[in-house]
């Protein structure tokens, strides 16, 4: 998503071959116009008759080389980045230059649509000045400046009490930390920066499509990540109760996922929300933990898509992971419609999970699945480095063990055949007072041990008088030769969980995970009537006038567009100045 | 997986709190033993009265540690690695002395269950012998010999012109690499090293589960991978046509996925299998761009599951990616009772493909979708690193861009407004004669352009004039601004291939891949009869057990034990000699 910065290249898509033209140039130092009008302008004055190509454009260095790689740049010209220089290519002299007289005719055309009669010069008179009581109660700022000037705009906003939608872009890393937390100490969204899109109470923000109201909640990293999945559920027949878009940023490391987590909250929370879905890239993995953890506490499903994230699963507790944004709309559109009841009574997990496994791959498909959830996570068979277990003969933490493995088999008949060392393996487990869960497999067929039950059950039994929980995963069928059901019958006798893959047994960890302490106050959902929104809008007139557009007749949907200018003209140097007066009076 | 290195530790679960006991051990020098004979020795010992614990081991550095760790190697021992070491806890010294005494005993103990006549000394022997006519026709040798000697019978194997299944683990790469290269020649499957499982016609192979026999054919990297999902199938109603183990280091970028690429060649021929099952961890990235189109050319559904693998959809022409295994069984069952006719008319991709997405997190599921199959691959969102695209003006081999990224947007209207660059660069990918493919999205919506089809449909046309084939992901709804049907209809109608979402533009895609050219001769189906097979085992007796046992009384399961001693009575000095003197006669 990007915020023009200032002003642009604009060009029309000029003809070829056309070689002896005129080219001319006006300088206009220091001006601020809306990029649309700049966009106007600039496909004006292409259109004028005997104009062959244009250009409208802030003077920056990087502006400047892209004009001349289109060869609009007229030699010898003088302009600083914050010039705003207008270039026309006519078929002769004089064409350019009429073309050039028309411009501040151009640029007091106004668009068609809605203005304002009440613009109010500043965000604080906009927000203090509405008629509240007439207006619905969610108030919202849309916030289109440049990057340079949205934190100080965002900040005041959250201090008039509104929920922000950031669509700027260029806002530092560090200001989104500092607004973020803002944000969640007030109770209040900052949706972005570089939010392109969310849907709050029915009305569009940004970029967004028409879709039906329904049940399905949506938070979303990205904008046309929602905006392709909403328009999917959509057109799969389901409906958006409340779309939340929370930046690309808001998953990684430094922000932790703020207003993610704040959305998940309020959502699980909010009655006309029955499924949520999560959609991002890959999270940083400390993030995902914390977020899946608490998407998992809640009792709506939580439809999980982050997009070129090995999933650790397909259902999981109340998570489902997706495949893909089509996939993930399906799953919440069928899930949507059903009375979803899958939470179970359980103890969550209060100790430390080992799995012995005789399995390679059903081991790494258990680290797979837990690595989303559990941390610290070690293996002697580790997907990532970090996870690698120091000394294989103790475990640390959460630990899953491939005994199969070279190490433990070097010289050693397989444990699939010989449960001697899982047998002792199980025991020093037990003896462990911070060991919650062991986790078992117990593979049958054609030339396993011939009743691996028989050596087992006694050692889960032990397992199970010291509090553990025992959790097997008995592959097999009823055609294997140690007779399926019997091995089943005397692991569960012993205390054993009898799980038959691995996935189950995932699911039935996952619904025991104890849920992360939510550390912030919840964001209120009295203004989540689905009733409207009253949005102040600094920036792209576009988007104010899509919302009262959204608006129709009902009246539900109202705007202001504040008349907002940068302060000191834009002047960088002024600017400076003005903040340090500002700071030193503030403090 | 694993196989003893000659010997072992096999320790009985010593009594807790016993102190005061007698210790004593027997060493005798470089005799052989299978090591399921040396695992009964330990338990017959450990059962006998007065006996506390035993152990019985080759005496490696590494095995002695391990007695030392569990109090049983007496001080002062002396033996080498090639030596036999059996250690006796007893509780006093006339119970110690009574149970060494009936080592030789207990090593002449034979097992029950079937035990052959015919004992040839030679693999050779076994084979040339074989009463060719009276037995099932596909003929296959086990082996189970300790790695170092394994890679040798397994030449030996395929030069008598047997199919192979390696249960020996500790086989060196490089050896690996040389058998699939030979198998492959020959027009032979070399499963493994290290495979634990494979069901041919019927026949379970060293650890594999009992199942209905049907028409899902399985090729899989890992034992417990294929077990699990052949249960699950089995479990699901569903049944095997064969299952065929690879081996964990096939899909490695040293070994290229020999037997994977066979057995998928096998199976898309096979009349019996309807649909495939490729189970692995994540392959190098070359090997799966290899092997996934070379399961997307064949007719029949392949259902493909890399474990921990971001998989880059969830249909994608032929192929169905799969999160986990359970998952992966529940879409074979589901396929198989199917009439699939997935494959349509097409044109496969003749040039590179460029994608100019407005969406960045539609370009990023289209690159994610992409990289699985299409290489070299760049992009300016790239996945991994070596996705850059060095020069943004300039795309390079196939190329997906999202142009609402900062450097095409600085100071610039987002593309969903403004339409001018990537028209321009529309015209561009036109021009370039390498280009087959062009893929746009088009998102409509509040905010968005209010005709982008308007715009584009021009630029799509000159492009189809240009025989490039246009892909136009259209996302919105009927609710739209921009009215869905008629931006869908002027697209279509300037030459555009519309879909909704990113993943049926990939399934497009899918189906047009050019398929990898097959440098090997087929695998024979001559002898995947269905009607059982012929086995000449060499090494763990418990497998040619096995395979007797499920013969039943049909005779369809015939298995030859071999009398296998290792060279020089596994004299490591003199096995040197002799294969220097072999190598000597042989060239």
């Amino acid at each position: 998503m990007c915020f023009m910065e200032h002003v642009n290249v604009f060009h029309s898509l000029g003809k070829q071959g056309v070689r002896m033209t005129d080219l001319q140039a006006e300088v206009r130092p220091g001006a601020y116009y809306d990029s649309v009008v700049l966009m106007q302008l600039q496909k004006g004055l292409a259109a004028l008759p005997g104009v062959v190509d244009a250009g409208v454009v802030m003077a920056t260095d990087a502006n400047k080389e892209l004009l001349a790689a289109m060869g609009l740049l007229p030699e010898g010209i003088q302009a600083k980045a914050d010039d705003l220089l207008i270039v026309v290519q006519g078929k002769n002299k004089k064409a350019t230059q009429a073309a050039l007289a028309q411009v501040n005719e151009l640029l007091q055309q106004r668009r068609g649509g809605a203005v304002q009669t009440f613009r109010p010069k500043s965000l604080h008179t906009a927000v203090t000045q509405l008629p509240v009581g007439q207006l619905p109660s969610f108030q919202i700022t849309l916030i289109s400046v440049p990057g340079r000037y949205a934190a100080n705009v965002a900040e005041d906003a959250l201090n008039l009490g509104q929920h922000v939608f950031l669509y700027s872009d260029n806002v530092p890393l560090a200001d989104e930390v500092r607004l973020k937390q803002i944000a969640r100490a007030k109770g209040l969204l900052l949706m972005g920066p570089d939010c392109g899109t969310a849907v709050i109470n029915g009305i569009g923000l940004g970029f967004a499509n028409r879709v039906r109201r329904g049940r399905i909640g949506i938070v979303a990293a990205s904008g046309t990540g929602l905006q392709a999945v909403s328009t999917e559920i959509h057109n799969l027949g389901g409906g958006i109760s409340q779309a939340i878009g929370v930046g690309g940023r808001d998953l990684k490391e430094e922000v932790g996922g703020i207003t993610t987590w704040q959305a998940l909250d309020l959502l699980q929370r909010d009655a006309e929300t029955a499924v949520i879905v999560l959609v991002s890239k890959p999270p940083a993995d400390r993030v995902a933990a914390t977020l899946l953890r608490a998407a998992q506490s809640g009792d709506k499903p939580v439809i999980v898509n982050f997009i070129g994230y090995a999933p650790p699963g397909r259902r999981l507790g109340n998570l489902f992971f997706t495949s893909g944004l089509v996939d993930a709309a399906e799953h919440a559109v069928r899930l949507s419609g059903e009375v979803v009841a899958l939470r179970e009574e359980r103890r969550p997990l209060g100790g430390y999970l080992r799995g012995l496994f005789s399995g390679g791959t059903l081991a790494y498909e258990m680290l797979l699945g837990l690595q989303a959830v559990l941390t610290p996570l070690y293996s002697n068979i580790p997907i990532r480095p970090h996870q690698q277990l120091p000394d294989l003969m103790q475990s640390r933490a959460h630990t899953i063990l491939d005994l199969g493995e070279d190490a433990f088999t070097q010289g050693r008949l397989h444990p699939m055949m010989d449960n001697d060392l899982r047998l002792r393996r199980l025991r020093q487990e037990t003896a462990d007072p911070d060991v919650d869960m062991i986790v078992l497999d117990v593979v049958l067929g054609e030339g396993a041990h011939p009743d691996p039950a028989a050596e087992l059950a006694p050692a889960i039994a032990e397992a199970a008088r010291a509090d553990k929980r025992v959790v097997a995963i008995v592959v097999g069928t009823e055609l294997d030769p140690q007779d399926l059901n019997s091995q089943i019958e005397r692991l569960a006798a012993a205390g054993a969980h009898i799980f038959p893959n691995v996935s189950e047994a995932l699911d039935y960890v996952y619904n025991r995970l104890p849920p992360p302490t939510r550390d912030f106050p919840p964001v209120s959902l009295a203004a989540f009537t689905g009733e409207g929104l009253t949005a102040v809008n600094v920036g792209l007139e576009s988007f104010y006038e899509s919302v009262i557009g959204q608006g129709g007749g009902a009246g539900n949907a109202q705007a202001v567009q504040v008349d907002w200018r940068p302060p000191a003209g834009g002047n960088e140097k002024l600017m400076a100045i003005l903040a340090k007066m500002k700071q030193g009076n503030g403090q």
